[in-house]
């Protein structure tokens, strides 16, 4: 396995699948004309559970009994709904939330503050509770061991289901992901479900689950619209036994920086994938800001979209980040390994190599600030008229 | 007039004019295939000149020089070339820089130091020195007293020229713009230049300025990228006397607002002008920073830009500013005048009306947070497909 902070293509030739003892079911409960609209993810036994949540002060109903549930540290389901996402609907929305639980608990014989609620989708819309019930009925059944089934039924705007799988020993983590808009996540990125048959506390998966967050979907932006349901959760049911937790931490950063970049790739309307290394900061908070800042710039976003090597836009974006220590004449950059800064100055690169280079996905922008020994990675996507199309009309869609 | 804080359709009936002893010209000195891209103004006599600049850690040669040219607080011209904004071009950048003031001063016969220098465009192509002062030459010549002369030769992606005037008693302000991209100042808009023959002292035209640009340019984001190269300088030449310190004040921030308005209606790809009215909020910082994330929120210009009423993105963009003071049950908002927030909670609003409202332009959103007595505008525009095509491809037009 690669190092944590590895960034080369993913690695994942594992087919996707669930550790064991997990299953998973989706199907349309008449939220979305076509096409999964409910997921129910299982645990055949009571899982160890930390969750992260998002960072806006608006969060969603399933958001609010999320932080109540997960304080329990002990999961046995999670159940998410995609197209409406349950947010700005006061008490109503919160009284939906318990009873989406209940729903699910009751299908597969548990307690309500053992499963876990996501509502993703259009904010500001009554969650269409009865139909979610009448869905959540018979779920059981349909139970399997394909997490790209439950996959496909958080998606909005994902153009495909998003699962991997790592083994680490003779145990599996299985991450299962959506998210391709409004993602700018600071706690936690859209919805993302891990799980593993390791045997965790929860105390130690939540300071690992955070630890893997930090640099993975803390660092990924496709937009920098912060939603206000991001949610990510990791299960672990144990019955594949202890695993040194190093390693285990290794195979989680790594796993959740390669879900990062998937999730990033699938941005709205993107084309490629953009990773904004920044190192020699002089802290972590500026590194992170100038990686944030180069990967959230229209006119970065424009020019990797473009494949026009506009490069003064790169200094443009790390100036901006006024608090952060920088000195213009010891700021170098290249783009996909081609010098373009060195000390300040724009070099005398080959335009027609870099244009190229530029076409190509993903596109990799390393900053050398020349002033500490931080670094950071940033993920993001190239912005195009695809987003705009996406989101003049998602509403209406 | 109408007061500061207005935001009524610019009341601009009067022709745009230089005031008394100010002159402008504008050139073709060869760095644009077409159309001017050198402009000179000058005043009769000395004036007394104030100036903020761009915050970017990345300032332009001619930034570095006019913070120290500003600081003698006597301006007899400014000198701008579009197209190459000799950014990141070292201590080659800075000499180019002096022999461009040095250029301007001999061909009106003053001393360099009185010569404010600007330079907008590519960031990080060689300044063609040789041609910017051969254009020079014979400018003097050249100079009228049609303001939209002077304002045509700085455009870069801006669609118009872009003057206005105000009378202030028997004295005149004039208002000479150009900024369409890269465009979110933090002390100063693209570029700015304040004419008046009032009688003013560099130091007061100094706080008079900052106070000015605080609710006018310094709230103007079209794509949150600050430029390397802002700046905004007012002259005051004395030569219509004095006027009342108050009345003055008002109409510099009323005119500079009115041109903030322009400039971002103008922004590349906009179809419309937004405004963002954020008022009741804890504090001055917690108002503006609000009002900012709304306009800066790709999701809210798409939305703008498609008439989708998806107002769930609005208490998304309030909710993403983590450290201000929100309370979402006393959140509420309004576009152009149509309840869609109360509470916290999407109203039942009429769907059609506000479609219909939304085609229009300018859209404004009022948002209420029921906290505090702080308010802010911040000025913004929608974001298009135009946006895409025109920065996906900037450098090689």
């Amino acid at each position: 396995m690669q190092s944590g902070g590895s960034l080369g293509p993913e690695p994942f030739h594992e087919p996707a699948r669930m550790p064991r003892g997990f299953q998973c079911a989706a199907t349309n409960c008449g939220l979305k004309r076509e096409g999964p609209d409910l997921s129910l993810f299982v645990s055949d036994v009571d899982a160890a559970a930390a969750a992260l949540f998002t960072r806006n002060q608006f969060p969603g109903a399933p958001v609010i009994l999320g932080r109540e549930t997960i304080r329990g540290g002990t999961l046995r389901a999670i159940v998410v709904n995609s197209k409406v996402s349950n947010v700005a609907n006061g008490e109503t929305g919160i009284r939906n939330a318990r009873r989406m639980a209940e729903a699910a608990a009751a299908e597969i014989g548990t307690s309500a503050d053992r499963v876990l609620v996501s509502s993703t989708g259009v904010i500001g819309v009554s969650l269409p509770i009865d139909r979610i019930e009448t869905g959540i009925r018979g779920m059981a059944a349909l139970l399997q061991a394909d997490p790209l089934v439950g996959a496909s039924g958080i998606m909005t705007t994902d153009t495909h289901p998003k699962a991997i799988s790592m083994s680490v020993g003779d145990a599996t983590i299985t991450w299962i992901a959506k998210g391709a808009g409004m993602v700018e996540p600071n706690m936690a990125t859209m919805l993302v479900y891990i799980f593993t048959d390791v045997r965790l506390e929860a105390a130690t998966l939540d300071s690992m689950l955070r630890r893997a967050a930090h640099v993975s979907f803390n660092m990924l932006s496709v937009d920098t619209d912060t939603s206000t349901s991001d949610t990510c959760a990791i299960l672990a049911n144990g019955l594949a036994g202890t695993v040194d937790h190093a390693v285990f931490q290794e195979a989680l950063t790594f796993g959740s920086i390669a879900m990062t970049q998937i999730l990033a790739r699938d941005g709205e309307g993107a084309t490629k994938l953009l990773r904004i290394h920044v190192e020699q900061a002089a802290s972590d908070t500026d590194a992170r800001a100038i990686a944030k800042s180069i990967v959230n710039s229209p006119l970065i976003k424009t020019m990797a979209f473009g494949a026009d090597p506009n490069v003064g836009r790169i200094l443009m974006a790390i100036g901006k980040c006024f608090t952060a220590t920088i000195r213009p004449d010891f700021t170098s950059a290249s783009i996909n390994g081609i010098d373009v800064l060195r000390d300040g100055r724009r070099t005398d690169f080959d335009e027609t190599r870099l244009r190229t280079s530029l076409q190509g996905d993903p596109v990799d922008i390393h900053v050398s600030l020349g002033v500490g020994h931080a670094s950071a990675t940033a993920f993001g996507c190239d912005l195009t008229d695809g987003y705009i199309r996406e989101n003049a009309a998602y509403y209406s869609t």
